[in-house]
């Protein structure tokens, strides 16, 4: 139903438009087309930082187009010295559209990020998920992740 | 007191010893030198991953050797295409020799990495904390962090 493949720069604005059909995407995905095509440029030119895109396929049962983007994550290797020198998958910005809810495409999403990370070497998938979206952390522990740690972030003002 | 700099082959095995001396990290950090090395010469060819070293100074309060590392830890830099396209910082494997404790070497240590971010054109500093860590949880938050996420962790078993 699903093809999963790394992203293409004319795929951002399908991309940004999934990451804003959000509880919380709504309020905070307002920059410009021209600030995120620079950003999906910065992840092209950083080592093992991929955009991935899930594209409906013909013949899927959900009655869209083919060919249109209805998941997307962000999955970036990143090598390191702690817990035995482990490489870890770090998955980041994991939509999927609303259209195709209840046909398991989160669980599909998780299965092609953790064959993505064995592929990359890694022995680790992790990622946080903002305490307010129960739905989400109940998914993750159904897809076998472990809630062990507290997520913090802390924001830069640029003028300062 | 302390002066940060990026690690280099010569400190791995003073960094892991670091990240051993730790309630969780005396469990877990046993692969052998060779794995750490390799650990550290991935890292150093990822763009924007970087080993981070606080060494001392020479007329330091503390009483250790100067050159001594007493404290570490790793950032990344991830561009993305969420939260307004934001470049994101993100700290792993913090950790602060007993040694020095009391020092404030904590807050030396986030007000490096934030300089190292702000360097880096990062609009936001992540890093998760193991929810056992009570004392680390409070730290952070101290330092205008906030507990925002959950974080999930999945390990991936070599045998699958």
């Amino acid at each position: 139903m699903i093809r999963w493949r790394p992203g293409r720069r004319a795929d951002v604005a399908a991309v940004v438009a999934l990451l804003a059909d959000d509880m919380l995407g709504a309020t905070r995905e307002t920059a410009d087309p021209e600030t995120y095509l620079a950003a999906f440029d910065a992840m092209a030119a950083e080592g093992g930082n991929q955009l991935i895109v899930g594209e409906a396929i013909a013949g899927a049962a959900t009655g869209l187009a083919a060919g249109g983007i209805v998941a997307t994550y962000q999955i970036t290797f990143i090598s390191g010295l702690s817990l035995g020198a482990a490489r870890r998958a770090q998955i980041e910005a994991v939509r999927v559209s609303a259209a195709v809810r209840g046909h398991r495409v989160g669980a599909a999403l998780v299965a092609n990020a953790e064959a993505r990370a064995r592929a990359a070497g890694c022995t680790l998938i992790q990622l946080t998920s903002n305490a307010a979206r129960e739905d989400a952390l109940r998914f993750y522990e159904r897809q076998g992740f472990t809630a062990s740690h507290v997520g913090f972030k802390r924001y830069l003002d640029r003028s300062d």
